[in-house]
């Protein structure tokens, strides 16, 4: 209201949080992660995978992926250092735990985009500090369409997505929040809610004590 | 993002849930209660109470409050029919039970305007359907300022309103939420984003199960 009262308030502390968003194939898990992501507004950051498949020519190691052998993936798997892990085709991949709960101990949020079992193996590890939302589409045939319009995929496999699609939707019923993504700006003011609110929950906003005993500590 | 996906979503039920607003006197809470539930964007219901005290002239029975004698108020309160009540300079008030059940049951959501041993009440009846917030002021001289400003009290009432403060202050850590109010638009803001997610999250949202139903019912 004025700016008086806005420079009498000191920032409060709080842990930060892992917004898990998953959703089948084409149900805008992605765009709406990137959308998120690149908005500075959220100053959210993004986790760098390790994987121990070839790097390709356009990726740069360190920032697309870090690229690990398998026997560095093995050491961190084994020595509880993958937050999650998955094998695809024969390659691993992993999100390495330290540099996450370095973010979080800062009081930084980030954003994964990641399937139901890499979600459950996130949950597993970081309980209170994941907040998981599960991006639905309005209909089948609306993801049917919305995977041909971007035309990436050859009509079979499109089939298999649709296939897995109705897999995946299953797992709605695990998550904290659930949007239908019929409308993209919608669905982002939905996430930007998620966002905000998650920021206020008390439990979070450790520095609330602190906060308070400075507020009582002021004289008459 | 196209009309027809919009009309292929049909609404998805849930149940409505109480917003209950808390915070010392001058923090701004009624401020925030009346802003957000006078955009019809939000689409909030009031409670109105029943009270026993006298009506004033400018008061219209079953608007501002449902006007009861003592043993009407009785009635209720052992009938277990208030999710709230409380005596203040000899006058009863209290929040009737049915109403409420009916606005939440068919998926609405209220605000309540309460302090924190309203608060304790409500929860106490209506557990998952409360979502409480906190409002702090951003320091007690700010507190100050405001209850100067407004110019409604004596500066003895304002001094009992500033010592009540400090002690309605310590009940920040029952809320779910808690608003730094710095900036009356920050936090309408923050108020929207709970509202948003609040709406969001799965387990009040008892429509998605036969919407998933629906899905997946698509023939391919």
């Amino acid at each position: 209201m004025q700016a008086s009262s806005k420079e009498s308030a000191p920032s409060i502390g709080r842990r930060g949080f892992i917004l898990i968003l998953s959703s089948p194939s084409g149900a805008g898990k992605t765009t709406l992660t990137r959308a998120v992501a690149a908005d500075p507004k959220w100053g959210l950051d993004l986790s760098i995978s390790v994987t121990t498949r070839q790097r390709r020519p356009s990726e740069i190691d360190g920032k697309h992926y870090t690229f690990i052998d398998r026997e560095a993936f093995d050491a961190l798997r084994s020595a509880d250092n993958l937050l999650e892990w998955a094998e695809v085709h024969g390659n691993f991949y992993g999100t390495p735990r330290r540099p996450v709960e370095k973010v979080l101990g800062a009081g930084r949020d980030m954003i994964f985009d990641i399937d139901y079992q890499g979600t459950r193996q996130v949950r597993s590890k970081l309980a209170e500090d994941v907040v998981t939302v599960f991006i639905l589409p309005p209909s089948l045939a609306e993801l049917r369409h919305r995977l041909e319009r971007r035309a990436e995929d050859s009509p079979d496999t499109i089939e298999k997505r649709l296939a897995n699609a109705r897999m995946e939707i299953q797992r709605w019923s695990e998550y904290d929040y659930v949007i239908v993504n019929d409308d993209l700006d919608d669905a982002f003011r939905s996430l930007e809610g998620i966002l905000i609110a998650e920021r206020l929950k008390r439990e979070r906003r450790v520095g609330l004590t602190a906060f308070v005993e400075g507020l009582l500590a002021e004289p008459d």
